[in-house]
């Protein structure tokens, strides 16, 4: 039988293991809240920066002389080994939980008063000599401790996405250039419209990806306005003068973070626009990144009946009935990461607006949802730059035949024969299966060197037409 | 240093782990898909579900002569290994995985087939005596073997959903028999209505999941149509004659499902309607879940400043800065797990949306999202149940004194003395703060007797108003 | 100036045009909501439904003696006449909008109310003659009366949607009639699998509309229980003994449906699952509506450098600047279509969460969404059906070719030649260029009759594989 | 019979009323699109950046030389009568069409054509004379004049509800200085948890708009890029060089907006993330907004059996059964408008998602959804600000008693008796109905005066607790 100490609360005496540095609050949580089976350790940017607000407050409780030093000492050298790795797995509480994170609080509190008990000599759940809530928690309040938190936890687990997102937007820029000079047929509504280069398309999936860093720099920009020392409601009640700033200077100085203090802690304490806009940017990313692979998906179509534009690398086999096939699997798996996103955004959402009065009770979902969000994007970008993206071949003849054979070149020929001669040619083109060319020069419409000039390659796909043939008083009168 | 054997794919030769189950088809899917980091492991009624499948058709391949009886048997053994639970840590791809749901069964091709070398005296990895592709997977494809373990998953998913959901429907149930005589206000739009009993409002709780779950059952029954020997794309390439009947034969007397086989398994096999009908009615089950805990919050808040109607059991402290606080977090946590189902539901349009010709390659999101869903609403019911219904309690007094007090007890005396002459009682009471009873004795509307009798409990609260008092003539001419 | 007669409620009097059939409480209520400009009546069969609803409770009324016959008759008058069309332009508070439907009720009640003054030779406005309130909702309240009016609309909506979702199902299920013969090759995960017929696919298409109209018909079917003699809470209070089962007689004698009493009225009155549901039976059908034009879009990419399997007819120019270019514009707009219906089944679903206590204050918004998935869902399967797939043409020839030359015909020679053999036969394949079959002969794997059996499309695109040719004992041992 | 014109485009001809200033695309679009009902011209920020954009095209077409300065003359001429308000009913194709808004561009091409073809003296129809594709459209393609009319059309719209927000922030923080003082309890999780002033209650309802407002702004800024001189897919194909540049030009100037052109056309003209921000954005409102305004609606509820804390302004009879019944139905039908928009926000995602290659062919649902977000949100804020919050009264004296009565008070006793203590004295006061102060004296924990003085309102309420009486070294040790 496992050794137990006995610990009590509001509610009672319960037996809690004697090796374990949770207690009662701790114990209770894991048997009210049976959900996922995840504990809250899985998100360890979770309990880093937990450790780290635990921290902040013994110091500057210290600095306020509220806390005597030696206590100060030994709830910093915990909260230091906590973030160093250590204890992770006593971080028990399920990920799912009522009670907008005191569980999740509780559980810090209790982990780091008994193993700083244990520094300065003491048995585990001798509270008397250092208290979960009256040493550890001082001056806190889990509606301060636990959206801090999860900020912070946000902002580094934001970071990870960011460099994930540069790695990707990397490998389609490297595309870009491998690309540059592979002649193509642009499409609009899936119908071939006018050339370009595949160098220009692999261009736009980095470009869009960059957009999307700028956008994701700046929603963490928000992340990082905290609430601490609003304790219950926002009113600081029990948080002496001074508290505050000096609680968010250690918290600053420990996490490296540029932290601000929220103006108004009431409307900090209950709101969760700045997740909500997280989310949102989140959506954005996942978006995005499911149109490109979309994209990719369509464009190594085939390998015979397909598009068949370009090919991706194999990285296992496709089919357990269909010998040979190969699967686009890396890009089917971002899409789903991208569809999660999604949903996670409309539980979020859920979350915020259910809010009530002076406090928002639903945040632990939000967090939960917001770190498998961030956390699966990031394992999605390198996932689909490494085994993916990196490999991609242009399939250079296919690509360049389609350019020559297109209807679409007709659309150059515009401003030279005029809307609507160039719809007849176009017309007799798909319904002959004749090209643009020859017909044009059939009807004699433009001398051959013209048309030639015209339908060069670097003038189809420029990125500005160069009319050095467009003379100034051409228009039609 | 781990002892391996060599496998061979369409890409080359891999060392395996000598003492693994799955090979190498698996061992690339776990490269390939490093996302969530929780394996299929986690959904064990899957893994059974795939086992009865592989199961299912051995014993049709074998009665079609398509596989020697040694081979059948020691298939047939192996999947009743894993159907009793064993081998579940074999089943290591990522719940998120592209290549619609291949990888999953490569993943059970492999296990069961090295399982039956062994049990043929053989190694794991000699394939050339059992192949995980030509012999477990013969005349399959995971484009109807996967839909249909999903679908075989899901039904006994369900049926844990169904019985908890019984078990919170019994709790509300016996609540509402308890309070059967608690006069109380209803409330429209917030704001004081007309007399009801709490018992007639726990009342409506049990109804709404008592309907729930007969559309839940509903739904279930759809998903008992499966495209076993659709194989690819719903041609029944490669399956043979009787091979569809037998397979649907062996896997319903296996799972004891009243299984049919899809009349069009073309259309099968892309289509993932049932599952989207299914998360819409998971989510029509969280949104009344999630009302019915916003409901209990509500009537649980203060205990002073609240509406203080009912008390729910403290099961945690709730305050890691207020003594004493006691708060609603079963009910929280219900709601969280609502509002991730309807997320869920979200993520499942989108998948279903998105495939494309002959097959929808996101089905592992999908399998993800509704097993996710189901399994926490199970779970959250029950908690509700248990950890909150049962130990309610109603302060009956406060009840009382709020019908007696209410200005809402005018609308009784509506078709008596008219809407226009009760508007102004109504008016004249919220201005004074006096009584209505009070207000229309002293200005003669109506007889004191005639008046008591009116306002009688039973009537006011009466699910059909007795009339006796309502003369056959009595309408304003 | 616009002559006006004054009328006045709790908050005062105002002047309510003389022409007006409705009265102070229309006027208040368009004045406070000002939000989207559309009147109610662009719903004209919850005009139609309010009518219903209000004759049939003067009927009852009367029958119970709460009605004078001649207030009775022209009650009765009045609603025909707006069941037959007339006076819907005075439906005119906004489809948006607070208070639970209050505003739609009394808008009904007034217009009711000031029709039937006139018929009785009164002026309008004239209430003592003839109340809005005490005769025209006698026994009625918009907690009863607006619920059980929106769900006779949507019966009704939905008969038109089911009606247009036969016209789209008939004209996909002509063109695989007409494709019956047009062999192609199927594709999963958008690679090339196996050979199927256009015929199949289309008949996909059809066989899932047919699907959906089933689900869509058991939805409405729960739309048929009603709260009416609920009044406020359902309690019933203030409707007479008799009254609720006599005002649901008449209306399903009025509307001819087959409507039921809800058993637990208190529960009626504040549960939105039936409508949640109804919205996700539409998500549903607008996934499957969407992914059947994602298809067509596809199969009809081109013309050139596209998959190019299938035309559809042009029926407008494509573009403002590429001459000749024809686009998909029916499925596109059929996707939009979709993208808001699943965006109403948000909206839908959260407000029916939203619900508080003994009632849902947001079954406005809910009735908004609903009929407009509705109705937006029945123009576009019509449109589609009409401008669209009736005119689709195949390209036959194309089509043949890419079964032909496809690898995937390597699969249907698994079954005699081994996975192992297969697979190695398309990778040869895939790298040089050439056929399947030509390799298969090279290496001698196969006799070139038995390779020809194999391959004749009624075998490779069967829906079940004939097999006379694998003889009982084939299995590799 | 209406008069007509005979016009032909790719298709045919068809005859076009006289009168009409839209002509046969137009034409055919209507017929092709019968969706909604609701003509573009509902939303006039659209046609009047249509103008604006064809007009700046007419401008630096000339400037370039490639259009006869008469014709750029009527084309300018026509463009500034319709976006001073006129011919705006020629704009008729509806607002949810396929087509990548080609029908949009088509409308608006042959509307200024024929009303600058009036201007230069011929009859509409001479297309000879001056040409819709020819010379409207000239340089330009739908897929950068709808994109680009989007966008400014959507910062017109997001000024007026930036102005609308302001006029709300306004109404909650004049009432946050008239509750300055009105001392009330702050609740967390539906519990009482301590005390807080009115006044900090409404101006958080200030800030979190102010916050919202700041965010929009940002939002706001990325839609002031556009992709003008991309034409049909970002390459520029048939825009002159200088074209973009001075397009550009002059559209900034004719619209007033600081609009700089994509650094990465081919990427601009794909991209939808910018709008997927904007509606992120517009969701946050719409959750915050919700929140609110069930803060509202619960904090007045009652009037007797609920909170009772503030009252909302009657603005409307709350019901047809219940006399003198007045409910919130202003915050109501603003929550109807949040659900909508958050609803919307998942049609715009899904839209954006399913943009293919090098074009979003689903712009119009976007615009049509951004524009019903914005416009509903402006609407909803003005008429919450003035038909509710302005005339918001409270209950002073109720609040002040729910302090005094309040177990919460211990918790600002905490740091003085310490966490274990508070909790008894908090469990025996809800056991015993008896009051916090009473209990700490009779137990003799702290001293009367001292008590006294921690309890001062302007302490508990303090958004920084005043600390004199602290000693520096007051930590128990």
């Amino acid at each position: 039988m496992t050794p137990t100490r006995p610990e009590h609360d509001l509610l009672g005496t319960r037996p809690v293991p004697t090796d374990a540095y949770w207690g009662i609050h701790t114990l209770r949580a894991t048997e009210n809240f049976p959900i996922t089976g995840t504990p809250i350790s899985a998100y360890p940017h979770l309990i880093n920066a937990l450790a780290a607000v635990k921290e902040a407050a013994a110091l500057a409780n210290e600095e306020l002389g509220l806390l005597a030093p030696p206590k100060a000492a030994a709830i910093v050298a915990a909260c230091r080994e906590i973030r160093s790795g250590k204890l992770h797995d006593q971080f028990v509480v399920d990920v799912i939980q009522g009670g907008a994170g005191t569980s999740t609080n509780m559980n810090a509190n209790e982990v780091v008063a008994n193993r700083a008990l244990e520094l300065l000599g003491h048995a585990k759940g001798e509270y008397h000599h250092l208290h979960p809530n009256e040493d550890v928690n001082l001056g806190q309040s889990t509606n301060d401790v636990y959206p801090t938190a999860v900020k912070i936890a946000t902002v580094f687990a934001v970071r990870g996405l960011l460099k994930a997102m540069a790695v990707l937007q990397d490998a389609f820029a490297r595309k870009a250039v491998e690309f540059r000079d592979v002649l193509k047929m642009g499409r609009t509504q899936l119908q071939d419209a006018v050339p370009m280069t595949l160098g220009q398309e692999f261009s736009t999936f980095a470009v869009m990806i960059e957009e999307d860093r700028s956008r994701l720099a700046e929603a963490v920009e928000l992340i990082h306005e905290i609430n601490l020392g609003a304790t219950a409601i926002g009113t600081g009640l029990n948080a002496p003068a001074g508290y505050a700033e000096a609680a968010r200077r250690h918290l600053a100085a420990i996490t490296g973070l540029s932290l601000v203090t929220a103006a108004n802690l009431v409307e900090a304490t209950q709101d969760c626009g700045a997740f909500v806009q997280m989310s949102g940017v989140l959506k954005r990313i996942a978006v995005k990144l499911s149109k490109s692979c979309n994209d990719l998906r369509l464009l190594s179509s085939g390998p015979r009946a397909g598009l068949g534009e370009i090919n991706l690398p194999p990285v296992q086999a496709g089919s357990s009935i269909m010998p040979g096939k190969v699967n686009p699997v890396i890009p089917e798996v971002v899409n789903q990461v991208a569809f999660e996103v999604i949903g996670n955004d409309v539980a979020i959402t859920m979350a915020a607006e259910a809010g009530q009065l002076q406090l928002n009770a639903f945040e632990p979902i939000i967090l939960h949802s917001l770190s498998e969000s961030i956390t699966h994007l990031e394992r999605a970008c390198v996932t689909l730059a490494e085994r993916c993206v990196d490999g991609i071949t242009a399939n250079t003849d296919r690509l360049r035949a389609t350019v020559e054979d297109s209807i679409g070149l007709v659309t150059a020929l515009n401003p030279h024969i005029g809307y609507t001669a160039a719809t007849d040619i176009a017309k007799e083109a798909l319904a002959t299966g004749r090209g643009v060319a020859e017909l044009v020069l059939e009807k004699g419409l433009l001398p051959a060197d013209r048309l030639a000039a015209l339908l060069r390659p670097e003038v189809l796909a420029g990125s500005t037409t160069q009319r050095e043939d467009a003379p100034k008083a051409q228009y039609r009168s």
